[in-house]
């Protein structure tokens, strides 16, 4: 690794996703580096490393893990260029962050699967995010606590305002109601024995011969139900809902609320305890807001006259709370340096 | 700045804030590093700079600021040590963020104000955190689109569980209402002219003498009304609520969901467009979670297993999509290293 | 009283608020029929007189009360047409739903509870309905539990879509706010001591001249303080609400959910226990439209065929559930009496 | 008929459905009254007839249909009885509410359905009561607009707290699930060609050997899905919810709020336009009130009292409106009438 251990990173192709990736590790994720790109389009991957001081562009995976400056790769290339990425890195037993899905069917999952376990130990993060996602965090949680017993069906919504033009039928499937396995088997804690799909009749506004929606009932190994609406054409945005109904109760998230529970005649959800919880991310994108503006050489947020204004009316009601009656609030003439 | 422009920090107080600022530039932010901290206790200073490499510790303000790895100063220390800080980092002409309060009353303010004027640029943001809250944000940018109209009302709640055992009746103003001064003139725009506190009868569960809860009403110059329920011993959590009331409709926050807009005959929200803004921060957190395991040579998230099981479930969907039925899924043997 | 104890009704005033009243004692009351209306507009009593079997029409408030089959008399005129309703009613010693006001002054008001003091006993009831609304009611029950402590604050808005073209400033005070004075002593059980109202600067949709909205503080006489936003040109929709803000925690009506607490860690609301409680209304309205429609001559509602065909699923559900797998649902052809 | 139209209905049964409808006819409903109950249990049956004026007990329903001042059969005995009561109000030619199910097999609900063609006229409305529920009767309305497009799916959850001990797996499909059957059949306007029942391992809390819950799947002639997840001892309460997923957005009731919709990239439900849609039930509740009341010889409700204070407090508000600043309330002692 580079000085203080910051982690030299490679990202595997430089399209849509990849250079989200590139952005996010460059701008949002402290203790990382973009050291290298990849991608079979030279001008591409030359674009994209000169957003980031000292990234090298390449038109190689495999000299790219090879040098020196890279400690961990993250693919971000299309499904099928997976599996050969895969090889690589563990061939160098480099650690992986793969962009889902693992490998576009289980034949060729089942040799990366094969890779690492002659490697002996595990190299590879699968990109399931919504594993990371608040909301999914907290109900995964909530069913850790055992508070609403033992699971025992999962209703999923999945939608999308519209398909990308080159979607078929089977990617509903494999591309869409994929974050839905991976959630039920992650949620339940069990492996999926059995998929039944049902077609209702298709939507007039999915494009011709598109079989959208469709209904997915999942069986678990423990006997438990997980079904599933995908439906990518439904117009009016992109909503993803989750409801683990319990033997004591249920939980749900989605809504455009925070998790709600049914449980002991009640639904609700819980209220933050302290400033630290509900303000959390505030203090976090504040201090990046900061350092941000800082390196850009520029001031920005709350200035001197905002704290200075916050004091002089503090200072007014607190002598409306210790006289009675309204007291005005007097400042000097604001400077034009915060104009 | 260090290389790669990484941000030096020295952070000016290690206590509960402090330390907490120093974990989350040291973990959280992206392009900065504690390079010093500072606290007149000498032993809390080192403990606090143990855990970051190459952190030195100081009980004089003075030698942190004058360390050459120190670009900027974040200052969390008490709110009457503020003004000194404030007024050496100028000095030193230092990028600061000060948490608020800027200091404890008007005429020191006033004082810090002079001399960043007496600098002539901007140096100092306040630590009004709630600027940053995503659901403050999305309160000011519904505002600025104008689609609401203009403010003529604000109302605000501020609800603690418990109050600490020095909390007193100014503190209320001081210490909580001050963040809905700030509220209230970022919001509106406007500064604000007068203040009114009213004094229900306190709570039987507030400590004996103390003015809880307390109802603040704030005039602004363009004559809107602001009202806050400050409340520190509500007994069931930390709330905080806002609602702006304006000439064609409202929008609120805080009632753990999204902002809440009541306009045309319909309440509501917004519902996202599309997977980037609903998991935008899910791939934060994730592609954060894989660099710290790495970094601690552990590899955590999904795994290969996970990944081979997603696709011969989606396999076995697909084929339950074109011929019909139930379709079971076949898994090998799972492998002991994802046991 | 008539045959079986019906009460006869005479209903004083037939604008609009007397006719909604003639037709809701006519259609939806139980036990009470409309035997005689006064207007001084003979005609408008006499169109209104036509609609219900036996009902007289008079423009004298005294003979429609000496008349043999009144029993009770609903004062539904404008305010300053009460107080003489109510006297005479009190005279005849009647029974008297007076819809508020009860009289436009104090000092009217006050006459007319001397003369109910002097009669020895109560004969009136004022028309805040809001006493009877479900939603205030379950926020009354909530309070009287005392699960949430003694009330401290309470929180209530009044808007409207937009004000009539007669209204005034003080209108926004003696014919809006006027609900909110009630409701403040019933939910908190105190009278009120004293009352402050602030002026924000008008909305540009009030009609010239009109303070609206306003910002108006109760004080009771137990110390509690209950605050009213009144607003009658919001312009997008009718909306009431309130919040009480108790000792251990609050509870909110009128969000377009049922009733919100928070309390010990959480916000919420309560579950139906049973069908009865969740279906009460659905009961009452469907006997309610058999009846209805039975003396009109027509069969409306559920079928035999809807009957039928509900029995079949189910028995196919039940084949499905012990044999598994999908049952065809077998249905004769639909007779023409149900087409 | 009766006096004035009256509607004089038989009761069928008397035990809890049928004691509660004979209490609503009785109480609630207006333009009716019970004339007749007739149960085999002739002391039960005395007991409930004796709660009515003018109310008679039979044992034998063909001597109460044969009774003069009855107009109309509400049949409430147990399901397998309902056959023999239909057919001889068919014969009676008499206006007939039959508490669902119609007859407990499509074999029995034929020969209903074949006696009311050979009458030629619809005489039988069935007791599915959800239709008169407010919040279905909004989703019913929503749809019928047209703006959300057409139905595609349908997401039914119908909880119990608890299964009473005679409950059968079976009769979690014909006696609950046939609710569901109805509101599908009756929201999408198509008949049910399909029924797929699904058995998730039953919860720890149902009886032993109930398989509970249960996940069933209706399919329509139209090509429509409908789930329903069935589950008797969910243990936290009764909640019945249905989402219907149309072309271009949902509808949702049952969740504690309003019907709310996703649509066009917002969720949310819509607000009241006045007061008379607002408070309506109000206004109902508050006349009965009165009514019942003044019939038993009492004064209710808000008092004379009531009235004073609201318009003492409306002129101090007035005064303070006008002249500004805090405006006392004064009040007379309040009389001891009023204590």
């Amino acid at each position: 690794m580079t000085e203080r251990g910051t982690l030299g990173v490679a990202v595997i192709g430089t399209g849509k996703m990849g250079a989200d990736h590139v952005r996010r590790v460059h701008e949002v994720t402290s203790g990382a580096r973009v050291s290298a790109v990849v991608d079979l389009d030279a001008d591409r991957a030359k674009q994209v490393a000169a957003r980031v001081d000292g990234c090298t562009a390449h038109t190689d995976m495999a000299s790219a893990m090879a040098a020196s400056d890279v400690d961990a790769v993250l693919i971000a290339s299309s499904g099928p260029a997976h599996e050969s990425a895969l090889l690589l890195a563990l061939e160098h037993d480099l650690p992986v962050l793969c962009e889902k899905p693992l490998t576009p069917d289980a034949a060729s999952a089942l040799r990366v699967l094969q890779a690492e376990q002659a490697l002996g130990h595990r190299r590879v993060q699968v990109g399931f995010m919504r594993r990371f996602d608040a909301e999914y965090v907290k109900l995964k949680s909530c069913l850790d606590t055992g508070q609403l017993g033992r699971p025992l069906m999962l209703h999923n919504r999945h939608r999308n305002a519209a398909s990308p033009p080159f979607f078929t039928s089977s990617m509903l499937i494999s591309d869409s109601v994929a974050h839905e396995t991976d959630v039920t088997r992650w949620l339940l804690g069990q492996e999926i024995t059995a998929v039944t799909v049902l077609r209702p009749t298709p939507s007039a506004n999915a494009p011709d011969g598109l079989q959208d929606p469709q209904f997915v009932v999942l069986e678990t190994e423990g006997g438990a139900l997980s079904d599933v609406e995908i439906f990518v054409n439904c117009g009016f945005g992109y909503q993803v809902q989750a409801e683990v109904v319990c033997e004591r109760g249920t939980a749900r998230i989605g809504d455009g609320h925070a998790m709600v529970t049914s449980m002991a005649g009640r639904w609700g959800g819980t209220i933050a305890q302290d400033f630290v919880e509900r303000f959390a991310d505030a203090y976090d994108r504040e201090v990046q807001a900061w350092v941000d503006a800082t390196r850009r050489g520029e001031v920005t947020g709350p200035s001197v006259w905002d704290g200075y204004a916050a004091a002089a009316v503090c200072e007014a009601g607190v002598r409306s709370l210790n006289d009675g009656g309204r007291v005005p609030v007097e400042l000097v003439e604001r400077p034009a340096l915060y104009g």
